[in-house]
């Protein structure tokens, strides 16, 4: 039976190419490797490969949708929420994870990184942003340059809340 | 392994007697036994009841949580979705179940059988509200009279869609 | 100028009876008259017919859309706020109002007159929806008999807030 | 009449040093001087003093709050609009403007910053973010070097859409 308290973000871009969908599916088989329920906006791109990754492992996978539909929800969620409030739902996506995972992704994944660190929730980033406030360079964004250093330094952190 | 497309919604008060919580308690415990997943708002009185019934049984429980702290679930949640958006969760909690199950219950719950029926989704009504639009009586609340009845024509209804 | 502190919503349906509509427009009239801004959901039927109303006698319009563009609102709302949130906006147009005037409607009419029950932000009710539940009536909903009957029992009641 | 079409955000922290203030109220001041309508998330800091510049100058304030109260917004807001969703508003605050001016800001503002970004709505930035993707600069907020400026810059997108 998995940890509930282990629930982790996966987030990044509904497309993405297969190099990033590589590395997003080992961060999913990775998480559930470790008994880490993974959680993300359900859609394709890097949610899609890592949710794939997780459920090979045998893992938990939990799907926001912006939509209204629970069939819009890749086929590897298998627990849909179906929110019907668009892009409103990417809070929700951080605020149930004790951690976030963030690899590669656009502006949307980037309102979701923004929440994570607006909440306190530590986000470990792969090829992805990085920030500066007023000239001032943001380290919030811890760097991982693997899917397994990702998932360790999420797992660390998550249980050290 | 549960059947992911059999989640059902219990909505209910946040207080309730003890003879609503037996009853919810009983619906919870029928959902699992038939294998049904149970989401609900994620906090006390028939939520917490439901939810209750349903671990005993070895069920499934999400929890939509109004809140930021998934901490504030009730203990019986097993996965708790922290939206930090009020009642205006309760759309989801709705959304995100293929028929939903209503016992007792005030104004947030009567905002709920709305969003149901609005989306085509079957409720099934313990003890709850009765509806007249315009001076006609509304039938679309099903009417069940105990615990068994309600799951049962809830699953049922589930399947049809 | 407006007093800010006179919003006023009118909820009903996206599509209404042209007898509905008359109600409506003549609702949305009266409140401009009496210096009120009315806020709706922005959309068609009973929503278009009141910002009609409102705009005949120079009243302010704001319309919470469900959707993603401005461009969407009936053209009688002066203030689009554009919330890509779909029908959770409804609790948005009952909790900006200090009284709310349900007119028809089906069910997020009724998920609104519940939003508002819920906030204690009195409802005025013409031709809509009643309640009963668990058997027992419920009275909430206070009845009226025409537009400026509304009206003034609205401005009433949220002035004593 | 202020032209309705002419809403622009001012997006920035609940708190801020007496100099954004500053920069924050000429802003408010401009857009109103210009015709624009403010529409911000309607509590202190840049939200304030932007509102405070916009009202001298005898514009219209909008305030999208993340509470339950319109007495919580700022008094310088003159329609507060109640979401009761808490930084689930800030999706609102970006897609019901023409173009956002972003001024200094943490987390907050990023994630209003990423949604704008996200919806092509442009963003004028003053003392605030700067982005990079994957190593590469993001040169997607467009740099403004006084409140004129930013306001000249805003409103030039904004009738270009």
């Amino acid at each position: 039976m998995p940890d509930y308290n282990k629930i982790v973000a996966v987030i990044g871009g509904n497309r993405c190419s297969a190099e990033v969908a590589q590395l997003s599916e080992e961060v999913g088989r990775e998480l559930a490797k470790q008994g880490a329920i993974l959680i993300c906006g359900g859609m394709g791109g890097v949610m899609e490969a890592a949710c794939r990754g997780a459920c090979s492992e045998g893992g938990l996978t939990i799907g926001i949708l912006p939509g209204d539909k629970a069939q819009a929800a890749n086929p590897y969620v298998q627990i849909p929420i179906v929110t019907g409030m668009g892009y409103a739902r990417n809070i929700i996506v951080v605020k149930s994870a004790r951690a976030v995972i963030a690899i590669d992704g656009s502006y949307g994944t980037l309102s979701e990184i923004s929440y994570a660190l607006q909440n306190d929730i530590p986000v470990i980033g792969l090829n992805t942003w990085s920030l500066a406030n007023n000239g001032k360079q943001d380290n919030s964004i811890i760097i991982a340059e693997s899917a397994s250093e990702a998932v360790n330094k999420a797992l660390a952190l998550a249980f050290n809340k």
